[in-house]
């Protein structure tokens, strides 16, 4: 698990208007961020809109994506159903399909209900069953359930469980973790808009949204920060933090989306219930791509 | 729907040793129930674990209740999925399996983006899309999405949106969706805690977990009310409130479960990964059915 | 305690255009609501602005209501502060200063801290102290607390622990509590908005800011309760449960204010950083005033 | 306001055994602090009880703080109460009692109200009344009032606003402000739990309660940060960040109270509400402080 570190674009999933997955339109965007130095890709991530795609779906997209990408970089895959045992077949499958790592939301429809033993007994279960490493994926702004600092440390004792992406930003709990998990337990930030605090806890790299449309600057603090040139590094953390929170935080998807149509890959429509971005929130987009040097750094 | 009133239990599903569905079990509770005088039967709600179900489990389920059911009770299946496309067609399907009513969950995942218009969207192309009424689900609890006053009345003007379960419990907001909705909106109280009150704010039944194993307590409540009889009401109210508190909120679907067999019907063990209620609290919780005169009033 | 039953307005404290207590103005507002058969007075509550007014202001303010307070009705002062010590002194000053019973909100900022222990021994020391009778104050909303139901219930057996008046709406909680609680415990609702379900829940009465504007709708909500006329009393409810959320809820004492003002009472402005209300909501404000009936059935 | 930066314990208030203000105790633990580079004080923060103090009391701290105190080190006090013209009053008399800074926390009993206008006209009467320089200080979890960064940044172009205190531990946040906010703005850490992350976005110290007994490795930690030694800095900062949790985030100020008696400072009782921590909780401090080394190296 050497190669869990850097910078993994959690991929958005490109609609052709009829709704069908576009595979074209994802190849190509496979190929151009096969450009960059990225350790790998993540599909079926909250931003690939897992939720929305049926299991045949799921699965011809992890083939899709092993097969455009190259075979040195890992394919994480989203796996995390709101039952164990569709997360066990899930995980299998994707495996099947070329998965290199699985990535596991916790259940979150009864959420009263996550006490640490049906966590302990979930994961534990999953990742027994699992032919491939197990990346811990918490979430709480959309699953409504915090996987607590004693809890990660607990599973990290498992052979097959290798690291958490973390997207709630508590840095306090990801320094408590990585002082404490089973050697080589690896922490990734959830998020580009805490990257730089996030290596500085102790994580060794990002799932960052934000990668999709702006892989540079996130792979640049990446290699200022382990080259200890930190003034450079935070003005980097700067410049992206407010596009990252309009793409990311605020808008969400459709957001991610339209900025990917900006600077020339394939965003299309996410499927509803969620909602295209509005027009004007569309321009407004661009204008903070463009001050933020994404726009222009694209072309 | 003048038959959408009354109280209906939201059926858990039972599950044989081998994990699969018990039909046998869930027609022997299916003909303790229709001893009672309820207007019907919730499946796939929240306490069926729909969620840990699949679609060809889901149709099964619905058929096998309308089967086993009075024609003249109601059946009302939970259809709402996380995309909007799924929702319509197990909408559609659970119609075809015979369902009388279809309880629409809001889509839980993306939160954050379940903005007015994207609930207003959501809804109304999945009410266009249905055969049968459209029954709305508040259960912020569980789904994190509030749906406010004022988005439920403007849903209440859909011609086959008929009514609200609220699971919320604030009977400020529903004694304002009654003074405002289309005439003929029904409320329906989502849970026997607040079952009462509900009433007196214009609600007209409940969707009560606890009337799967004291329907009598629930009925009485009802016709107490309807009597005009509040002080017996009142009594029968608090009467009920702590079983209900230790039944639903607390422990959840483990003692539902659990209380269906110290009552004699067919609870079974939940899916993982909801977890057994621990046996301390089954004795616990077998104190509570007696001391509330449910144990014996059961005998 | 056989008092402690009814209607009582909280009332929002009236200052000059200086910023001083507006004592002729409240002189005339006590005038007003001595006309109805309101059981009482509270001040210093969360729409008294409490929290902007200094000790000297606030024992001026409960001699003054006392004074222009017919003798039958009770006057309930709120007397809880953030130190335990300070609760006491002020609860022990009110008492001398007029007041009949002490209206204790817990401590809010130190909410982690609020364990169960903490808030026993709290409200115990100041009953075990005051010499008037308690009520607990449970706001949620505004402190961050919420005292829970066995809380309650533990508390009830203190013979200076005579009730609860419960601004969260939670009205499982409140049947649940009317079910455990000592014999004689009261329960008020704490808000006009669910104050019919309160009494189906079991209440006795409610501390309502809309019976500042509104007292006679409040009173006939009671009334008609008690007469078992259970379609009118819903009718009422319903009625005013928009006035209610405009006036207290969404734009809270800024809007309560304003509302006097409108029904020619003396409203004035809040005390920084409390805002006045926007004259554009002040318009709306008075359409729904009169929408409801309550702007033409004070004139 | 170049000194500004480094590390500020927010000190604790001591108590005599009879409740009132340990002054001696005080003067003691001052000397300590002053033996460390420290960059100043804060005094009648949060840790500090400043809501159990009296004006009298709040001052002659002030007093004592700044006279046992090298000039050259920052004294800020905590000056934010629940009204406006209460926290310009504070300021003022904090000041002539010699504070260099007011801290002032946003009003937090009437959350919903807080709106944006409102916290700009609060902030800036109280700024524009000040004769010292405003830190702002964000800490939702006390407050349920977040402080939000566009909100932050309007503020920091107040002449006499000259930075912000975030104990929410938003980091994406922290870095956003950092981008947008006025030259010259000051970002810093309100725990130790994430002082090296938020350096590392932008932060030029921190109000550590953990400095309070640990002020050695919370200054190593800014040195090695500084040297670009990022290694040995998140080493230090995962050392620190368990303790810190239990010191601070779970047991509050009972906690750090013991943990200063612990290492040999003047810690005290807090006044109730707040309890003292429990024997068995002392005893696992007692481990925690022992394993992070900084028990054996205070003595």
């Amino acid at each position: 698990m050497d190669r869990l570190q850097g910078i993994f674009p959690p991929i958005p999933t490109p609609f052709s208007t009829s709704g069908e997955i576009d595979r074209p339109g994802l190849t190509k965007n496979l190929a151009w961020w096969n450009r960059y130095a990225l350790a790998g890709i993540v599909v079926l991530g909250s931003n690939g809109e897992a939720v929305h795609l049926d299991r045949r779906e799921k699965l011809a997209l992890i083939e899709l994506v092993r097969s455009e990408t190259p075979e040195d970089r890992l394919i994480l895959a989203g796996t995390g159903l709101l039952s164990t045992k569709e997360s066990i077949r899930l995980t299998r499958e994707a495996t099947n399909a070329g998965a290199d790592i699985a990535l596991v939301l916790p259940p979150f429809f009864y959420r009263s209900q996550m006490t640490r033993d049906a966590l302990v007994s979930h994961y534990t279960q999953i990742a027994d069953a699992s032919p491939v490493p197990i990346l811990l994926y918490n979430m709480p702004a959309n699953t409504g359930v915090d996987l607590d600092a004693s809890l990660i440390v607990e599973l990290s004792h498992h052979e097959r469980i290798v690291g958490v992406k973390d997207s709630s930003g508590n840095l306090a709990k990801l320094a408590e973790i990585g002082g404490s998990a089973a050697p080589g337990f690896r922490l990734l930030a959830g998020s580009a808009g805490f990257l730089l605090p996030a290596l500085a806890a102790g994580a060794v790299g990002g799932v960052c949204a934000l990668a999709n449309v702006a892989p540079s600057v996130c792979l640049e603090i990446c290699q200022r920060f382990l080259a200890g040139d930190l003034e450079e590094a935070i003005a980097r953390q700067r410049q992206i933090v407010r596009v990252n929170a309009a793409v990311t935080r605020g808008w969400g998807i459709p957001a991610l989306k339209a900025a990917m149509e900006l600077v020339g890959l394939v965003g299309s429509l996410p499927r509803p219930p969620l909602r295209p971005l509005p027009a004007e929130q569309v321009a407004e987009l661009r204008e903070i791509l463009v001050e933020a040097g994404i726009l222009e750094g694209k072309r």
